[in-house]
This record gives structure tokens, C-alpha cells and sequence, in this order.
């Protein structure tokens, strides 16, 4: 492809004049950026046109497909089993991929699951395992392999073959205000999905006010660009719309969200953690062609927990070495008798990081044991004393922000009084 | 100021998101992005973001004020004379500012005209006089004050000093499609006049298919919005929407646009010129405190051509050497008898462009005597075989581009039908 075919400017000006980019010069563009030919700063202004301006499903369509053909795309039709991933958009206390990946694999679905790092509020799964001793994210793409054919599921660091383009294009984004517009949201995640090659994917779209989009309808538009984008690449893709208005869960942290995966993969666990596990594996497994396993025996009767132990070990963590534990605890009790009312997912998410769990640059370590741990969920009723939640950090200087964090942002109220949990877990489901 | 003020990546969301940014926001920006703390990326996001979400009037003063801030400002109290400048907004065929400057030089009133050279199909003051032998663009700051003192007038190129902010936006712009948004424009041009110091300024802001703003409604605005910021810095700040649907005068090029300004100067010349020159010079005069002299009769006198020659020969030009002629030309004649009612003047600039009058890139050179000589205007009656206008290059292989660009650019039509010339040359004028 020449990469004189098209001047930039003009392509940002159609942009910017709410017009539509043709395929190839989607195509053109894409290629131009990742050689370098088009500018980062010619690249943010016509991304700063797509947030003001959106492009139609075709345009979307295409930038998928364009990043997708920046890099390499893997393939597991060698597996000789189905496969089946899950993305998640993020969220506070969303340890689910760790439950997931085993319970999945149970079933004979091999289960790919490329993952990320936490940044700012929202935590990362690779970054939660690695809290277990001896456990590595890097693997090759045959260990990859091997590991999906002779254990079943692997959790992994996306390697930077994938899509390329789209990791430019974050990059960018992040320093330029554009990241939160849902055409370029759903191409960066679907563009590595769909090169990853799996055959499967549920999208688990977060909504509420600890979500990377707050506004369920937000939430539910980029549900269905990203499952028609899958779609249309040849993907069985479905979405669920889930809340998270509170945080998932008892655990916001690293190691005490390993901890209570555990649970839940013994069959026990917090109930919203046990339900949007069993609710993403039956998606998963429909998807796969296994629409009527029993999902939620497989935690109950063990199956799940030994195979969780045999990927942990695969890739070389020791399912039964003690967790970090933090130096440092606070516990915040009730002033009163009375019932949680209010326990929002942003502030805790924040808190949770400023206690060390997150990371504000991407090069930031992240402290496996800090973090807060929730002795309560909404709808509860407290008395005056008990235990709400505890903080955990290795440097107790660190209590003081998290605590200004979460100042308005849980509250005790009377019986009778409305939870502002924001509604079910699950609010919608989304297929093609 | 410390430049850990403010995150620019906040600021950027504020404007994308139609908020308004306080002055020490902008203040900040702008500092930051001169002393490059704020990157080129970020910047592009941000002018994209103001280019679709706008900004309010004292966004636009404050951004005005900040790039003024990040350079020198120049003054002309020691000069014991009144200044006026004339900036217009650029148009083909626009050769203005060469009898402007010496006419208005005549009444006592000091003219520091710091100009541009061209880009695209608008042509650049530099360029034109850069035809003259021996005449040189490029003068010290004393050189210009000594100049303004002794002979009155001055046209020159702006020096790096003034706004660098605005040099370092403005080529941005440029890459990244964000040129034609109203606020950027008029604080880039606003910013230059107001440090360069000159006590009084009129736009000529054209309006018409070869203007930068081709909507009359859009032009206003822009002429407004300068005025605005003109007489809120002090500087008493005029406009006039001037059309620019057809060529100004017969002459499009370098060279023969300089020969069209010296018939002027010489009380001849097209019409069209004559009147635009007169009509700023009034206006011009009228800010600077000499509303009741006669500039008609300093162009029937001579007393214009006087001036001409010393200003020219004040920066090293023979006023009296041949311009240089292109080596070979290209006559286009009426096919019919009837009357031009067509002859739109962006195709006409592209074409001059073309044949080397103008430059694609900064650095590329322009060739002084290539260019367009029309021999009719809108209006005129035409007999089959007459000459409409004549092509001017010293590479004939260019004529054939030039010939492309105004094919359907110009018409001849029946008695009695409508001319398409988009109306007066003067649509309205605009004060504080």
C-alpha cells in the first residue's frame, strides 16, 4: 500500500466535518499511523473528531479490521477443542476472569484470556496473580499453545504482536483526553480479541458510577458496536450489561481478591462474585457449544479449584503459598445501628489505589497487599461498632487519602430507607 | 508560573466536553505548550476540541493575551506619529496592502505592515514584492523604527519574537486540519498585530468561494470577534467584509500583481482595486485620527507614487528596474459572443498556484513572474475570439494542471443573464 494515497489532512477534515472515511482510507490510515508516516499529533486530532463526531458501524468496522492487519493474528484451530475468552471494561473489585478461566476449562473450552494491568482505579488481573508466589504472565505464544491444548485455560500478558496500531493508538489517547469514545473503545478491544483468535467472546459492560462508562446507555451502545463487530469478524460474541454502581464483591486489592477468587472457586465466596462467574461461564460455554453443563456444580463439587490450581502451577505459582498480607490495617466501624445504604464503586476503587493496590503510570509497581477489604455490602443491617470495611497498606501515611476518598461515599441509614446499589447485578444481555 | 499547575489532559476533557477554561487554565496552556512542558499531541487534541466545542469571547481575549504573553511586544510611542495597520484574511488576486501602505504613508500616519508570504492559492505580500530586484524582506527592529520614523511606511517580515506561541499553534494547525476555527484564527492574527504595537488595525476579512472562510455569516463573525479583541487590547480596530467570489483586479502572480499596484498608485488600474485601496486608506486614516483627508486625489497627484518609490527604495529596491516575465504564455479566448458571467476566484488561484506563482510547503520557492492576466471581468461583454485571460509560467508543461483547475471556473453567458460575482465588493462594515 502506497502510503501516498491520501493526504492526512484531508482525512481529518472529512472527520471533522461529520462526514464518513472510506475503507481504504481507514485502511491507509492506520497503515500510514503505525509506520510512523502520519503524525501522533495529526493521529489526535482526528481522534479528537471521532470522539466530537462518532463514525458509523462500517467506519468502526473498518479501524477494527485495519488495526487487526497492523500486526499478527494467532489461531487456535490446531486445538482441536472450541475456545471461548471474556473481556471485562473494568471495575472496582472485578476479580471475576480468576473463577472464570478454570470453570470454563472444566468443560473441555479452551480459554485464551490475554489480559491487562490496573490503571488509576480500575485493578488488572495480571497484576492481581501475580500476588501468588512463583506466578509469571509472560509466556510465549507456543507456551500459550501448549498450555491451552494440555491444561485447558491460560490468564497471560498480551503480547505487543497483536494489533500494534491499537497499541500506538492507546497510548496516545491517554495523554489527549480521547479515551472514553465508544467507536475507539470498541475497536481497541475488539481489534486484539479478534487477532487473538478466539472463537468465542462474552463482553462483561460495565455500567455505573465506578464503570469506564457510567451511563447504562452508553454502556449498552458500546455492548452492541462491540458484539456486532465481532459478529461481523466471525466471532460468536454476546455481551451482559452488569452493575457497577458498587463494588464486586467483599475484596478491592490484589491479594484478597486472589483470596476470595479462591472462594468462589470452592463452591463459596461472596454471592454477587458466585453469580456473575456462573452467569459469564453459561454465556461462554453457550457460545462454545456446551449450552447445558452443569456450571455451578463444577464450584461446588471441586472440579473448578483443581483446575484453577493446575493453570496457576502451569505457569510456575504455587497455589498453596501464603498470600502477602499488609503491614498496616484500619477499620472503619458504624456510627450506628442501622442499614448500609450507600457504598459507591468509584471511591473505593480510588481508595483501593491510593492505599497502593492501583498504579497512576503504567510503570508504577502496584503493592500486592494493600487494599480494602468490605465487611459489609449494601442492604445489610449494621450496629453502632461493627466493622464496615478495612483498609490494608504497607505504609500507614497511606490511610489518610484513602480515607478522604471515601468520605460521602458509603453511609448507614435507617430500615425501610432505599439501597442505592443501582439495581440487579445483570441488566441486560446483548447478542447479534 | 510553575507548570505543575494543571493537568493538561484535564483542561482538554473541559473543552471537549463544551466547558470553558478560566484564564489561568489558558494561561497556563499556552506557557506550557511554548516551553514545550505540553506536547504537540495534546495541543492538536485541544485545537480539534476548540475547533468543533468553540469559545466564549473572554476564552478567546484570554488565549489572545497569553500567546501576546509569550513573546515580545513592540512599540511605536517614540515615533511621534500616529500608526495604522490593515490585515486581511488573504484572497486571490489580493495585492492591497502595496498601494495601501504608501498611500496611507502619505498622510502622516505611520504604516508597520508586517506580512506573510503565501501558502496554497492565497498569495503573500512578500512574495509580490520579492519580484522588485534588489528589494529585501527581512529588517531589524531598528531597521523598521528608523524606516517608520523616516519615510512613514514599512512592509516587512514578521519577526520570530512576536507571539512564538502562536508560530508554534499555528503550524500545528496547519497539519492537523484545525486552521479555519474562528477562535484560533482570529487570536492567531489578533495576537501578531496587537504585539507588534500598532495603535490602529482594519480587517479586511473576505467572504466569498476564494476566501479562508467562504460563508458571509462565518466571515462576520470572524471580523467580530477581532474587533472584540482589537479594541478590548487598546487598538482601535476596525473591519470590512470584502468579496472574494472573483479575482481582485486583473492580476494574479507575484510580478504582475506588483505592476497592477504601481497603475494604481499611478491613479489607474482596475477598478476593483482602486476602490478597496481607497475604501481601507479611509479606514485606515479614520481609526488614526484623519478622518477628512483627500486619499483620492494623493493617487491622482502622485503623491503616492512618491512614497511608493522611497518605501521601495528604503529596502533596497529599484522601483525603476524591469520585473521579471515569464518565459512562456498561454492565451485562452471566448468560444461565443455574449457576456463573462463567471469567473470564480478559487479555481483562478489554484491555477496561478500551479504555474508557480504560489508554494504547497513553506520552504518550496515561488516563481515571480508566473501568473494569470485576465482580460475580462464579471460583467463584461465578450466577442468569440477575444482574449478572457492569459497563463504566464517558465515551464509550459505547467499549463496543462493550470488549464485543469478552472475548467467550469468561468463562463460566457447571454445578455441580460445573471453575472455570478457574489455581489458588492464591500458587503458590510464592522466597529467596536
Amino acid at each position: 500500500m502506497a502510503v501516498e494515497a491520501f493526504d492526512v489532512v484531508d482525512l481529518i477534515r472529512v472527520k471533522r466535518d461529520r462526514g464518513e472515511l472510506s475503507t481504504e482510507q481507514i485502511d491507509w490510515l492506520i497503515d500510514a499511523y503505525t509506520r510512523g508516516y502520519v503524525a501522533d499529533e495529526q493521529m489526535s486530532a482526528m481522534t479528537m473528531a471521532i470522539f466530537l463526531n462518532g463514525m458509523e458501524r462500517r467506519e468502526i468496522r473498518d479501524l477494527t479490521m485495519a488495526m487487526i492487519a497492523s500486526g499478527e493474528r494467532m489461531s487456535f484451530a490446531g486445538l482441536g477443542k472450541p475456545t471461548s475468552d471474556k473481556h471485562s471494561t473494568g471495575g472496582v473489585g472485578d476479580k471475576i476472569t480468576l473463577p472464570l478461566m478454570p470453570l470454563v476449562a472444566v468443560f473441555g473450552v479452551a480459554v485464551p484470556q490475554l489480559s491487562g494491568r490496573g490503571l488509576g482505579h480500575t485493578g488488572g488481573t495480571l497484576d492481581k496473580l501475580e500476588s501468588i508466589p512463583g506466578w509469571r504472565a509472560s509466556l510465549s505464544p507456543e507456551e500459550m499453545f501448549d498450555q491451552l491444548r494440555d491444561v485447558g485455560g491460560v490468564i497471560c500478558a498480551a503480547g505487543s504482536g497483536l494489533a500494534p496500531a491499537d497499541g500506538k493508538l492507546y497510548a496516545l489517547r491517554d495523554i489527549t483526553g480521547t479515551v472514553e469514545a465508544i467507536p475507539l473503545i470498541a475497536s481497541s478491544i475488539m481489534s486484539k480479541k479478534i487477532a487473538e483468535g478466539t472463537g468465542a467472546l462474552v463482553l462483561d459492560v460495565k455500567f455505573g458510577s465506578g464503570a469506564f462508562l457510567q451511563d447504562i446507555e452508553r454502556s449498552r451502545e458500546l455492548a452492541r458496536t462491540m458484539v456486532e463487530l465481532g459478529t461481523d469478524a466471525g466471532v460468536a460474541t454476546s455481551a451482559l450489561l452488569t452493575n457497577m454502581n458498587v463494588p464486586l464483591g467483599l475484596a478491592i486489592g490484589n491479594a484478597n481478591e486472589v483470596r476470595e477468587s479462591v472462594e468462589v472457586l470452592g463452591g463459596g465466596g461472596p454471592s454477587d462474585v458466585r453469580a456473575l462467574t456462573i452467569a459469564l461461564a453459561r454465556e461462554m460455554l453457550t457460545l462454545a457449544g456446551k449450552p447445558d453443563v452443569d456450571v455451578e456444580a463444577a464450584l461446588d463439587d471441586g472440579r473448578a479449584m483443581d483446575k484453577w490450581r493446575e493453570v496457576i502451577r502451569a505457569q510456575g505459582g504455587d497455589p498453596d503459598a501464603a498470600l502477602p498480607v499488609a503491614k498496616e490495617t484500619h477499620v472503619v466501624a458504624a456510627e450506628r445501628d442501622g442499614v448500609l445504604v450507600e457504598q459507591q464503586a468509584l471511591p473505593f476503587g480510588i481508595a483501593a489505589w491510593r492505599l497502593g493496590a492501583g498504579r497512576a503510570r503504567k510503570q508504577d509497581p502496584v503493592q500486592h497487599a494493600a487494599g480494602i477489604d468490605l465487611h459489609a455490602k449494601p442492604g445489610d443491617a449494621v450496629t453502632a461498632g461493627q466493622p464496615l470495611f478495612t483498609l490494608s497498606a504497607d505504609e500507614p501515611e497511606r490511610f489518610v487519602r484513602a480515607l478522604e476518598a471515601l468520605e460521602g461515599s458509603y453511609r448507614v441509614g435507617d430500615a425501610g430507607e432505599p439501597v442505592q446499589d443501582g439495581g440487579p447485578l445483570i441488566a441486560d444481555r446483548i447478542t447479534a
